[in-house]
Protein backbone atom coordinates (compact mmCIF):
# COMPACT_ATOMS: atom_id res chain seq x y z
CA UNK A 1 0.00 0.00 0.00
CA UNK A 2 1.65 3.26 -0.97
CA UNK A 3 0.71 6.86 0.26
CA UNK A 4 0.94 9.90 -1.66
CA UNK A 5 1.12 13.27 -0.07
CA UNK A 6 0.98 16.91 -0.62
CA UNK A 7 1.58 20.21 0.74
CA UNK A 8 -1.69 22.55 0.81
CA UNK A 9 -0.66 26.00 2.54
CA UNK A 10 -4.18 27.51 4.57
CA UNK A 11 -4.81 31.15 2.54
CA UNK A 12 -7.67 34.00 4.06
CA UNK A 13 -9.55 32.37 1.22
CA UNK A 14 -9.92 29.03 2.91
CA UNK A 15 -11.31 30.59 6.38
CA UNK A 16 -14.59 31.65 7.45
CA UNK A 17 -16.05 34.15 9.79
CA UNK A 18 -15.03 32.09 12.76
CA UNK A 19 -11.30 31.83 12.16
CA UNK A 20 -11.00 28.33 10.76
CA UNK A 21 -11.38 26.46 7.15
CA UNK A 22 -15.12 26.93 5.97
CA UNK A 23 -15.89 23.39 5.75
CA UNK A 24 -16.51 22.71 1.66
CA UNK A 25 -12.87 24.23 1.40
CA UNK A 26 -11.05 20.29 3.12
CA UNK A 27 -12.89 19.05 -0.57
CA UNK A 28 -10.93 21.54 -2.18
CA UNK A 29 -7.74 20.16 0.02
CA UNK A 30 -8.46 16.51 -1.18
CA UNK A 31 -8.84 16.95 -5.08
CA UNK A 32 -5.64 19.01 -5.40
CA UNK A 33 -4.07 16.07 -3.57
CA UNK A 34 -5.79 13.82 -6.27
CA UNK A 35 -5.10 15.67 -9.35
CA UNK A 36 -0.95 15.78 -7.67
CA UNK A 37 -1.42 12.42 -7.12
CA UNK A 38 -2.59 11.74 -10.80
CA UNK A 39 0.07 14.40 -12.31
CA UNK A 40 2.93 11.97 -10.21
CA UNK A 41 1.85 9.55 -12.36
CA UNK A 42 2.11 11.52 -15.50
CA UNK A 43 -2.28 11.50 -16.28
CA UNK A 44 -2.53 15.42 -14.89
CA UNK A 45 -6.28 16.11 -15.49
CA UNK A 46 -6.61 18.07 -18.60
CA UNK A 47 -4.05 15.49 -20.03
CA UNK A 48 -6.82 12.75 -18.96
CA UNK A 49 -9.46 14.56 -20.43
CA UNK A 50 -7.92 15.81 -23.40
CA UNK A 51 -5.72 12.91 -24.77
CA UNK A 52 -8.03 9.60 -22.92
CA UNK A 53 -11.60 11.78 -23.29
CA UNK A 54 -12.21 10.50 -19.25
CA UNK A 55 -13.05 12.31 -16.17
CA UNK A 56 -12.80 10.79 -12.89
CA UNK A 57 -15.41 11.86 -10.68
CA UNK A 58 -16.23 11.80 -6.71
CA UNK A 59 -19.55 9.98 -6.49
CA UNK A 60 -20.06 9.86 -2.98
CA UNK A 61 -17.86 11.39 -0.39
CA UNK A 62 -17.72 10.44 3.86
CA UNK A 63 -16.02 13.25 5.75
CA UNK A 64 -15.05 13.64 9.09
CA UNK A 65 -13.82 16.88 10.61
CA UNK A 66 -12.15 16.28 13.50
CA UNK A 67 -10.10 19.18 14.27
CA UNK A 68 -10.10 22.65 12.66
CA UNK A 69 -7.33 23.99 10.15
CA UNK A 70 -6.69 27.60 10.71
CA UNK A 71 -4.53 30.40 8.80
CA UNK A 72 -1.47 30.37 7.37
CA UNK A 73 -1.52 26.20 8.52
CA UNK A 74 0.79 23.93 6.37
CA UNK A 75 -1.36 20.80 6.07
CA UNK A 76 -0.38 17.60 4.90
CA UNK A 77 -3.01 15.63 2.51
CA UNK A 78 -2.68 12.22 1.85
CA UNK A 79 -4.44 9.61 -1.05
CA UNK A 80 -4.24 6.07 -0.60
CA UNK A 81 -6.07 3.61 -2.84
CA UNK A 82 -8.47 1.52 -0.50
CA UNK A 83 -10.01 -0.65 -3.99
CA UNK A 84 -10.43 -0.81 -7.47
CA UNK A 85 -13.35 -2.07 -9.77
CA UNK A 86 -13.76 -2.15 -13.17
CA UNK A 87 -15.24 1.78 -13.53
CA UNK A 88 -13.65 3.51 -10.19
CA UNK A 89 -12.02 3.30 -7.27
CA UNK A 90 -12.19 4.05 -3.40
CA UNK A 91 -10.06 6.25 -1.93
CA UNK A 92 -9.20 7.04 1.72
CA UNK A 93 -7.51 10.99 2.27
CA UNK A 94 -6.54 13.04 5.39
CA UNK A 95 -5.57 15.77 5.92
CA UNK A 96 -2.78 16.48 8.75
CA UNK A 97 -0.88 19.71 10.71
CA UNK A 98 2.04 17.72 11.22
CA UNK A 99 1.02 14.67 13.37
CA UNK A 100 -2.62 15.51 14.39
CA UNK A 101 -5.44 14.50 11.68
CA UNK A 102 -7.83 17.01 11.37
CA UNK A 103 -10.08 15.18 8.81
CA UNK A 104 -10.37 12.10 7.13
CA UNK A 105 -12.73 10.91 4.30
CA UNK A 106 -13.44 7.94 2.12
CA UNK A 107 -13.91 8.97 -1.53
CA UNK A 108 -15.49 7.06 -4.00
CA UNK A 109 -14.23 7.90 -7.80
CA UNK A 110 -16.05 6.92 -10.65
CA UNK A 111 -14.41 6.79 -14.59
CA UNK A 112 -17.01 8.82 -16.99
CA UNK A 113 -16.83 9.66 -20.53
CA UNK A 114 -15.55 13.42 -20.48
CA UNK A 115 -18.61 14.60 -22.29
CA UNK A 116 -21.42 12.06 -22.39
CA UNK A 117 -21.22 11.65 -18.28
CA UNK A 118 -21.53 7.94 -18.83
CA UNK A 119 -19.54 5.50 -16.68
CA UNK A 120 -16.78 3.89 -18.54
CA UNK A 121 -14.12 1.17 -17.96
CA UNK A 122 -10.93 2.47 -16.71
CA UNK A 123 -8.58 1.81 -19.24
CA UNK A 124 -5.81 -1.18 -18.74
CA UNK A 125 -2.65 0.81 -17.96
CA UNK A 126 -4.59 3.14 -15.99
CA UNK A 127 -6.19 0.29 -13.94
CA UNK A 128 -2.78 -1.51 -13.34
CA UNK A 129 -1.16 1.73 -12.05
CA UNK A 130 -3.87 2.39 -9.46
CA UNK A 131 -3.70 -1.43 -8.83
CA UNK A 132 -0.11 -1.08 -8.17
CA UNK A 133 -0.52 1.37 -5.78
CA UNK A 134 -3.04 -1.29 -3.58
CA UNK B 1 -41.32 15.60 10.45
CA UNK B 2 -40.85 19.52 8.93
CA UNK B 3 -38.99 20.12 5.30
CA UNK B 4 -37.41 23.21 4.58
CA UNK B 5 -36.74 24.12 1.04
CA UNK B 6 -34.50 27.06 -0.19
CA UNK B 7 -33.83 28.37 -3.51
CA UNK B 8 -30.18 28.27 -4.97
CA UNK B 9 -29.13 29.64 -8.95
CA UNK B 10 -26.37 28.40 -9.96
CA UNK B 11 -23.61 31.11 -11.21
CA UNK B 12 -20.79 30.69 -13.16
CA UNK B 13 -18.38 30.63 -9.61
CA UNK B 14 -19.93 27.52 -9.21
CA UNK B 15 -19.17 25.52 -12.43
CA UNK B 16 -16.04 24.34 -13.21
CA UNK B 17 -14.06 23.49 -16.60
CA UNK B 18 -16.02 19.72 -16.79
CA UNK B 19 -19.11 22.41 -17.45
CA UNK B 20 -20.84 21.02 -13.99
CA UNK B 21 -21.11 22.37 -10.43
CA UNK B 22 -17.72 21.60 -8.50
CA UNK B 23 -18.21 19.30 -5.72
CA UNK B 24 -17.48 21.11 -3.33
CA UNK B 25 -19.55 23.87 -3.76
CA UNK B 26 -22.75 21.61 -3.44
CA UNK B 27 -21.70 22.02 0.71
CA UNK B 28 -22.28 25.86 0.20
CA UNK B 29 -25.58 24.85 -1.50
CA UNK B 30 -26.27 23.16 1.57
CA UNK B 31 -24.85 25.56 4.25
CA UNK B 32 -26.47 28.82 2.79
CA UNK B 33 -30.01 26.28 3.68
CA UNK B 34 -29.27 25.45 7.00
CA UNK B 35 -28.66 29.37 7.84
CA UNK B 36 -31.88 30.18 6.11
CA UNK B 37 -33.43 27.57 8.28
CA UNK B 38 -32.11 29.24 11.17
CA UNK B 39 -33.12 32.40 10.15
CA UNK B 40 -37.13 31.39 9.54
CA UNK B 41 -36.38 30.82 13.43
CA UNK B 42 -35.28 33.98 14.49
CA UNK B 43 -32.11 32.39 14.90
CA UNK B 44 -29.37 33.85 12.21
CA UNK B 45 -25.86 32.47 12.39
CA UNK B 46 -24.85 35.73 13.39
CA UNK B 47 -26.95 36.63 16.28
CA UNK B 48 -26.27 32.50 17.31
CA UNK B 49 -23.01 33.68 17.71
CA UNK B 50 -23.05 37.28 19.14
CA UNK B 51 -25.69 37.00 21.10
CA UNK B 52 -26.05 32.85 22.36
CA UNK B 53 -22.45 32.87 21.94
CA UNK B 54 -23.01 29.40 20.11
CA UNK B 55 -21.69 28.24 16.87
CA UNK B 56 -23.58 24.99 14.95
CA UNK B 57 -20.27 23.44 13.66
CA UNK B 58 -20.24 19.74 10.62
CA UNK B 59 -18.82 16.68 12.25
CA UNK B 60 -19.38 14.98 9.72
CA UNK B 61 -20.98 14.48 6.16
CA UNK B 62 -22.00 12.02 3.70
CA UNK B 63 -23.12 12.98 0.54
CA UNK B 64 -23.60 11.17 -2.59
CA UNK B 65 -23.72 12.92 -6.19
CA UNK B 66 -26.41 11.45 -7.76
CA UNK B 67 -26.46 13.57 -10.78
CA UNK B 68 -24.87 17.00 -12.05
CA UNK B 69 -26.46 20.52 -11.59
CA UNK B 70 -25.11 22.92 -14.27
CA UNK B 71 -24.95 26.79 -15.18
CA UNK B 72 -28.51 28.86 -14.34
CA UNK B 73 -30.03 25.73 -13.19
CA UNK B 74 -32.78 26.95 -9.55
CA UNK B 75 -32.30 24.27 -6.92
CA UNK B 76 -33.96 23.29 -4.32
CA UNK B 77 -32.45 22.71 -0.82
CA UNK B 78 -33.94 20.67 1.75
CA UNK B 79 -33.24 20.39 5.29
CA UNK B 80 -35.05 17.62 7.63
CA UNK B 81 -33.72 17.28 10.82
CA UNK B 82 -33.36 13.63 11.71
CA UNK B 83 -32.49 13.66 15.62
CA UNK B 84 -31.32 15.48 18.14
CA UNK B 85 -29.18 15.30 21.29
CA UNK B 86 -28.00 17.08 24.01
CA UNK B 87 -25.05 19.02 21.88
CA UNK B 88 -25.64 17.89 18.68
CA UNK B 89 -28.58 16.82 15.83
CA UNK B 90 -28.55 14.85 12.61
CA UNK B 91 -30.01 16.21 9.50
CA UNK B 92 -30.90 14.88 6.19
CA UNK B 93 -30.29 17.62 3.27
CA UNK B 94 -31.06 16.93 -0.64
CA UNK B 95 -29.86 18.71 -3.45
CA UNK B 96 -33.18 18.87 -6.43
CA UNK B 97 -33.47 20.33 -9.75
CA UNK B 98 -37.49 20.32 -10.49
CA UNK B 99 -38.16 16.71 -9.02
CA UNK B 100 -34.68 14.80 -10.07
CA UNK B 101 -32.39 14.27 -6.64
CA UNK B 102 -29.05 15.63 -7.50
CA UNK B 103 -27.03 14.98 -4.17
CA UNK B 104 -28.40 13.59 -0.96
CA UNK B 105 -26.35 14.15 2.11
CA UNK B 106 -26.51 13.46 5.49
CA UNK B 107 -24.72 15.20 8.14
CA UNK B 108 -24.32 15.14 12.18
CA UNK B 109 -24.31 18.86 13.47
CA UNK B 110 -22.44 20.02 16.96
CA UNK B 111 -23.12 22.59 19.22
CA UNK B 112 -20.19 24.28 20.31
CA UNK B 113 -18.63 27.62 22.10
CA UNK B 114 -17.98 30.40 19.91
CA UNK B 115 -14.77 30.75 20.39
CA UNK B 116 -13.39 27.74 22.59
CA UNK B 117 -14.64 25.58 19.56
CA UNK B 118 -15.13 23.26 23.14
CA UNK B 119 -18.67 21.50 22.66
CA UNK B 120 -21.68 22.77 24.85
CA UNK B 121 -25.49 21.80 25.96
CA UNK B 122 -28.06 22.88 23.19
CA UNK B 123 -30.06 26.07 24.95
CA UNK B 124 -33.59 25.04 26.05
CA UNK B 125 -35.34 26.83 23.71
CA UNK B 126 -32.88 25.65 20.70
CA UNK B 127 -33.41 22.22 21.72
CA UNK B 128 -37.53 22.72 21.61
CA UNK B 129 -37.51 24.39 18.39
CA UNK B 130 -35.21 21.64 16.47
CA UNK B 131 -37.20 19.14 18.68
CA UNK B 132 -40.79 20.30 17.30
CA UNK B 133 -39.51 19.56 13.81
CA UNK B 134 -38.86 15.89 13.98
CA UNK C 1 -29.97 55.71 -17.48
CA UNK C 2 -31.65 52.53 -15.98
CA UNK C 3 -30.60 50.38 -12.89
CA UNK C 4 -30.93 46.76 -12.21
CA UNK C 5 -30.69 45.29 -8.37
CA UNK C 6 -30.00 42.30 -7.33
CA UNK C 7 -30.34 40.88 -3.45
CA UNK C 8 -27.24 39.21 -2.14
CA UNK C 9 -27.07 37.38 1.47
CA UNK C 10 -23.65 37.15 2.98
CA UNK C 11 -23.19 33.41 3.84
CA UNK C 12 -20.06 32.00 6.09
CA UNK C 13 -18.23 30.69 2.73
CA UNK C 14 -18.57 34.56 1.53
CA UNK C 15 -16.39 35.60 5.03
CA UNK C 16 -12.72 35.33 6.29
CA UNK C 17 -10.91 35.27 9.23
CA UNK C 18 -10.90 38.79 9.34
CA UNK C 19 -15.02 38.36 10.13
CA UNK C 20 -15.62 39.75 6.80
CA UNK C 21 -16.67 39.31 3.48
CA UNK C 22 -12.82 38.12 1.15
CA UNK C 23 -12.46 40.83 -1.24
CA UNK C 24 -12.43 37.81 -4.30
CA UNK C 25 -16.08 37.46 -3.26
CA UNK C 26 -17.17 40.49 -4.02
CA UNK C 27 -16.71 39.89 -7.87
CA UNK C 28 -18.49 36.65 -7.32
CA UNK C 29 -21.74 39.06 -5.95
CA UNK C 30 -20.93 41.56 -9.00
CA UNK C 31 -21.26 38.80 -11.57
CA UNK C 32 -24.64 37.52 -9.68
CA UNK C 33 -26.16 40.65 -10.63
CA UNK C 34 -25.21 40.53 -13.99
CA UNK C 35 -26.11 36.91 -15.18
CA UNK C 36 -29.69 38.38 -13.36
CA UNK C 37 -29.68 41.47 -15.68
CA UNK C 38 -29.30 39.47 -18.57
CA UNK C 39 -31.90 36.56 -17.53
CA UNK C 40 -33.94 39.67 -16.59
CA UNK C 41 -33.82 40.42 -20.62
CA UNK C 42 -34.81 36.75 -21.11
CA UNK C 43 -30.73 36.38 -22.35
CA UNK C 44 -29.50 34.15 -19.44
CA UNK C 45 -25.71 33.04 -19.57
CA UNK C 46 -26.04 29.45 -20.71
CA UNK C 47 -28.81 30.03 -23.52
CA UNK C 48 -26.12 32.98 -24.39
CA UNK C 49 -23.94 30.47 -24.93
CA UNK C 50 -25.87 27.45 -26.60
CA UNK C 51 -28.12 29.23 -28.67
CA UNK C 52 -26.28 32.68 -29.21
CA UNK C 53 -22.31 30.50 -29.03
CA UNK C 54 -21.78 33.70 -27.09
CA UNK C 55 -19.99 34.90 -23.75
CA UNK C 56 -19.54 38.21 -22.54
CA UNK C 57 -16.47 37.95 -20.16
CA UNK C 58 -14.58 40.76 -18.13
CA UNK C 59 -11.45 42.38 -19.89
CA UNK C 60 -11.12 44.92 -16.48
CA UNK C 61 -12.49 46.09 -13.11
CA UNK C 62 -11.49 48.55 -11.02
CA UNK C 63 -13.00 47.87 -7.91
CA UNK C 64 -12.94 50.38 -4.96
CA UNK C 65 -13.71 48.54 -1.39
CA UNK C 66 -15.07 51.32 0.73
CA UNK C 67 -16.65 49.70 3.53
CA UNK C 68 -16.88 45.54 4.91
CA UNK C 69 -19.71 43.63 4.26
CA UNK C 70 -20.29 41.13 7.42
CA UNK C 71 -22.04 37.63 7.70
CA UNK C 72 -25.54 37.66 7.52
CA UNK C 73 -25.55 40.75 5.86
CA UNK C 74 -28.50 41.24 3.10
CA UNK C 75 -26.48 43.10 0.22
CA UNK C 76 -27.92 45.09 -2.98
CA UNK C 77 -25.78 44.87 -5.90
CA UNK C 78 -26.67 47.23 -8.77
CA UNK C 79 -25.83 47.23 -12.50
CA UNK C 80 -26.17 50.19 -14.52
CA UNK C 81 -24.72 50.60 -18.46
CA UNK C 82 -22.32 53.14 -18.70
CA UNK C 83 -21.18 53.08 -22.63
CA UNK C 84 -22.06 50.39 -25.29
CA UNK C 85 -19.26 49.80 -28.10
CA UNK C 86 -19.63 46.93 -31.18
CA UNK C 87 -17.78 44.50 -29.37
CA UNK C 88 -17.98 45.62 -25.66
CA UNK C 89 -19.87 47.73 -22.79
CA UNK C 90 -19.00 49.30 -19.91
CA UNK C 91 -20.67 48.66 -16.26
CA UNK C 92 -20.73 50.39 -13.29
CA UNK C 93 -21.80 47.95 -10.03
CA UNK C 94 -22.34 49.15 -6.52
CA UNK C 95 -22.62 46.93 -3.28
CA UNK C 96 -24.59 48.65 -1.00
CA UNK C 97 -26.16 47.47 2.43
CA UNK C 98 -29.10 49.69 3.08
CA UNK C 99 -27.90 52.77 1.60
CA UNK C 100 -24.13 52.74 2.56
CA UNK C 101 -21.98 52.05 -0.23
CA UNK C 102 -19.46 49.10 0.42
CA UNK C 103 -17.99 48.83 -2.73
CA UNK C 104 -18.18 50.46 -6.15
CA UNK C 105 -16.82 49.26 -9.52
CA UNK C 106 -16.75 49.75 -13.47
CA UNK C 107 -16.48 46.76 -15.64
CA UNK C 108 -15.49 46.74 -18.92
CA UNK C 109 -17.12 44.15 -20.85
CA UNK C 110 -16.28 41.76 -24.27
CA UNK C 111 -18.29 39.64 -26.18
CA UNK C 112 -16.36 36.91 -27.18
CA UNK C 113 -17.30 33.75 -29.03
CA UNK C 114 -17.84 31.42 -26.68
CA UNK C 115 -15.43 28.22 -27.73
CA UNK C 116 -12.68 30.24 -30.17
CA UNK C 117 -12.89 33.36 -27.42
CA UNK C 118 -12.17 35.77 -30.00
CA UNK C 119 -14.06 39.51 -29.95
CA UNK C 120 -17.47 39.08 -32.29
CA UNK C 121 -19.36 41.97 -32.83
CA UNK C 122 -22.73 41.93 -30.13
CA UNK C 123 -25.99 40.66 -32.32
CA UNK C 124 -28.37 43.54 -32.93
CA UNK C 125 -30.59 42.86 -30.93
CA UNK C 126 -28.85 42.25 -27.73
CA UNK C 127 -27.13 45.56 -28.21
CA UNK C 128 -30.39 47.04 -28.88
CA UNK C 129 -31.18 45.89 -25.55
CA UNK C 130 -28.12 47.22 -24.11
CA UNK C 131 -28.52 50.46 -25.75
CA UNK C 132 -31.63 51.28 -24.46
CA UNK C 133 -31.08 50.98 -20.44
CA UNK C 134 -28.19 53.79 -21.02
CA UNK D 1 13.22 47.21 -6.86
CA UNK D 2 12.86 44.15 -5.99
CA UNK D 3 10.57 41.23 -7.65
CA UNK D 4 9.12 38.72 -5.34
CA UNK D 5 7.74 35.41 -7.39
CA UNK D 6 5.42 32.89 -5.95
CA UNK D 7 3.54 29.77 -8.04
CA UNK D 8 0.23 28.65 -8.35
CA UNK D 9 -0.80 25.59 -10.26
CA UNK D 10 -4.45 25.87 -11.21
CA UNK D 11 -6.88 23.09 -10.24
CA UNK D 12 -10.63 22.44 -11.05
CA UNK D 13 -11.87 24.49 -7.61
CA UNK D 14 -10.17 27.47 -9.73
CA UNK D 15 -12.11 26.79 -13.41
CA UNK D 16 -15.45 27.51 -14.15
CA UNK D 17 -17.93 26.34 -17.39
CA UNK D 18 -15.74 28.36 -19.81
CA UNK D 19 -13.00 26.29 -19.31
CA UNK D 20 -10.98 28.74 -17.86
CA UNK D 21 -10.18 30.20 -14.42
CA UNK D 22 -12.92 31.97 -12.84
CA UNK D 23 -12.59 36.19 -12.86
CA UNK D 24 -12.59 36.48 -9.32
CA UNK D 25 -10.44 33.72 -8.36
CA UNK D 26 -7.38 35.54 -9.94
CA UNK D 27 -7.83 37.36 -7.04
CA UNK D 28 -6.91 34.44 -4.84
CA UNK D 29 -3.55 33.93 -6.77
CA UNK D 30 -2.85 37.44 -5.70
CA UNK D 31 -3.69 37.18 -2.31
CA UNK D 32 -1.51 34.08 -2.00
CA UNK D 33 1.53 35.73 -3.37
CA UNK D 34 0.91 38.82 -1.18
CA UNK D 35 0.77 36.49 2.06
CA UNK D 36 4.16 34.54 1.12
CA UNK D 37 5.86 37.92 0.42
CA UNK D 38 5.22 38.77 3.95
CA UNK D 39 6.00 35.04 5.41
CA UNK D 40 9.65 35.35 3.56
CA UNK D 41 9.75 38.37 5.65
CA UNK D 42 9.02 36.60 8.83
CA UNK D 43 5.77 38.66 9.06
CA UNK D 44 2.65 35.43 8.12
CA UNK D 45 -0.59 37.10 8.27
CA UNK D 46 -1.50 35.11 11.50
CA UNK D 47 1.48 36.27 13.13
CA UNK D 48 0.89 40.30 12.00
CA UNK D 49 -2.68 39.91 13.14
CA UNK D 50 -1.98 38.21 16.25
CA UNK D 51 0.85 39.88 17.33
CA UNK D 52 1.22 43.61 16.17
CA UNK D 53 -2.40 43.51 15.56
CA UNK D 54 -2.56 44.76 12.47
CA UNK D 55 -4.15 43.54 8.86
CA UNK D 56 -3.00 44.84 5.43
CA UNK D 57 -6.38 44.69 3.61
CA UNK D 58 -7.00 46.01 -0.21
CA UNK D 59 -8.73 49.25 -0.71
CA UNK D 60 -8.75 49.17 -4.48
CA UNK D 61 -8.04 47.03 -7.20
CA UNK D 62 -7.27 47.98 -10.93
CA UNK D 63 -7.22 44.02 -12.74
CA UNK D 64 -6.29 43.41 -16.78
CA UNK D 65 -7.76 40.06 -17.58
CA UNK D 66 -5.47 40.12 -20.81
CA UNK D 67 -5.42 36.03 -21.24
CA UNK D 68 -6.97 33.17 -19.38
CA UNK D 69 -5.35 30.37 -17.86
CA UNK D 70 -6.13 26.97 -17.97
CA UNK D 71 -6.66 23.57 -15.89
CA UNK D 72 -3.24 22.50 -14.85
CA UNK D 73 -1.15 25.82 -15.45
CA UNK D 74 1.69 26.41 -14.14
CA UNK D 75 0.85 30.48 -13.00
CA UNK D 76 3.74 32.64 -11.73
CA UNK D 77 2.71 35.44 -9.68
CA UNK D 78 4.83 38.47 -8.73
CA UNK D 79 4.91 41.10 -6.00
CA UNK D 80 6.29 44.56 -6.75
CA UNK D 81 5.95 47.41 -4.50
CA UNK D 82 5.45 50.78 -6.25
CA UNK D 83 4.63 53.40 -3.20
CA UNK D 84 4.75 53.51 0.41
CA UNK D 85 3.05 55.96 2.89
CA UNK D 86 2.52 56.41 6.48
CA UNK D 87 -0.60 53.85 6.25
CA UNK D 88 -0.62 52.27 3.35
CA UNK D 89 1.51 51.06 -0.07
CA UNK D 90 0.74 50.32 -3.79
CA UNK D 91 1.50 46.71 -5.14
CA UNK D 92 1.70 45.57 -8.74
CA UNK D 93 1.25 42.22 -9.19
CA UNK D 94 1.54 40.15 -12.29
CA UNK D 95 0.13 36.42 -13.18
CA UNK D 96 2.44 34.83 -16.12
CA UNK D 97 2.33 31.28 -17.66
CA UNK D 98 5.94 31.33 -18.58
CA UNK D 99 6.83 34.58 -20.19
CA UNK D 100 3.01 35.08 -21.03
CA UNK D 101 1.25 38.31 -18.89
CA UNK D 102 -2.36 36.98 -18.51
CA UNK D 103 -3.45 39.51 -15.87
CA UNK D 104 -1.48 42.34 -14.25
CA UNK D 105 -3.33 44.34 -11.40
CA UNK D 106 -2.36 47.50 -9.23
CA UNK D 107 -3.37 47.32 -5.38
CA UNK D 108 -3.89 50.03 -3.08
CA UNK D 109 -2.91 48.28 0.51
CA UNK D 110 -3.74 49.82 3.91
CA UNK D 111 -2.71 49.34 7.34
CA UNK D 112 -5.76 48.84 10.06
CA UNK D 113 -6.26 47.85 13.48
CA UNK D 114 -7.21 44.14 13.36
CA UNK D 115 -10.20 44.52 15.44
CA UNK D 116 -11.42 47.85 14.79
CA UNK D 117 -10.49 48.17 11.56
CA UNK D 118 -9.39 51.88 11.72
CA UNK D 119 -6.36 52.77 9.47
CA UNK D 120 -3.14 52.85 11.49
CA UNK D 121 0.71 54.06 10.62
CA UNK D 122 2.62 51.23 10.11
CA UNK D 123 5.20 50.33 12.23
CA UNK D 124 8.59 51.57 11.67
CA UNK D 125 10.42 47.89 11.08
CA UNK D 126 7.53 46.90 8.33
CA UNK D 127 7.98 50.50 6.71
CA UNK D 128 11.27 49.99 7.24
CA UNK D 129 11.06 46.42 5.38
CA UNK D 130 8.54 47.69 2.64
CA UNK D 131 10.92 50.26 1.36
CA UNK D 132 13.81 48.45 1.20
CA UNK D 133 12.14 46.58 -1.44
CA UNK D 134 11.20 50.07 -3.54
Amino acid sequence: MQQFDFSVRVYYEDTDAEGVVYYANYLKFLERARSEWLRQHDLPVSKLASQQHLIFVVRRVEIDYLQAARLDDLLSVSVVVKSLSKAGFVLEQQIKREDVILSKAILKMACLDATKFKPVRIPTEINRMINKEM
